[in-house]
């Protein structure tokens, strides 16, 4: 299964969209897609984003707070939405912060949950 | 200023809300809210979310992704919305997985903003 045309699709149209990969839990980029205007190093972005979830999937843990699903990481400039398709992988989509999240998060689902199935 | 009341009275009539926490950097809890039904460690929580924020702060920092303003963690069992209050507090609100994540974030907000504003 090729991952490169769900991630464009994803991207397409998406408002304020810049970035969205499937990546391993170590960081490392499957596969990747990215808007023109996209200025950000995506391979620092995933090894540091990877870094965050290990800890939050560390923390969730210990405070017995369930299966990590989201995450949502909002600065002055960016959005970061993260969301686990097994244990090994997950997606992450980069916004500009004046983009439409609502549709993002929601994008970022349905293209998880297909991954999921697919590499079942 | 108390800040007993105003968390008390975010989580009043707040759909799902369980708690509600302001604190510091290292995971100190300054004030906390609980609703009866919490059956969590609010200092164990405080603690290990404090963690988390230290680490997207970093984060952030390493990409240049700007300041950070909001964290949202989502399992299968809970919300847990962080925001910065300043560059030493933060706020802290957890709510059931079935609870009005938009109503949460949006109160917290307001109340990390009021917060702010007093302490300036």
């Amino acid at each position: 299964m090729s991952l490169k045309d769900p991630l464009s699709g994803l991207l397409a149209g998406l408002e304020g969209g810049l970035a969205v990969m499937v990546m391993a839990g170590d960081g490392i980029v499957v596969e990747e897609a990215a808007a023109d205007r996209t200025t950000f190093d995506l391979q620092v972005l995933g090894v540091e984003y990877a870094t965050v979830l290990r800890e939050i999937r560390r923390t969730v843990e210990v405070i017995r707070a369930g299966a990590l699903e989201e995450v949502c990481v909002t600065t002055d400039r960016l959005h970061a939405v993260m969301r686990a398709v097994n244990d090994e992988l997950f997606a992450l989509l980069v916004m500009s912060r004046d983009g439409n999240l609502g549709q993002g998060r929601h994008r970022l689902r349905l293209i998880s949950f297909e991954l999921a199935r697919e590499l079942a």
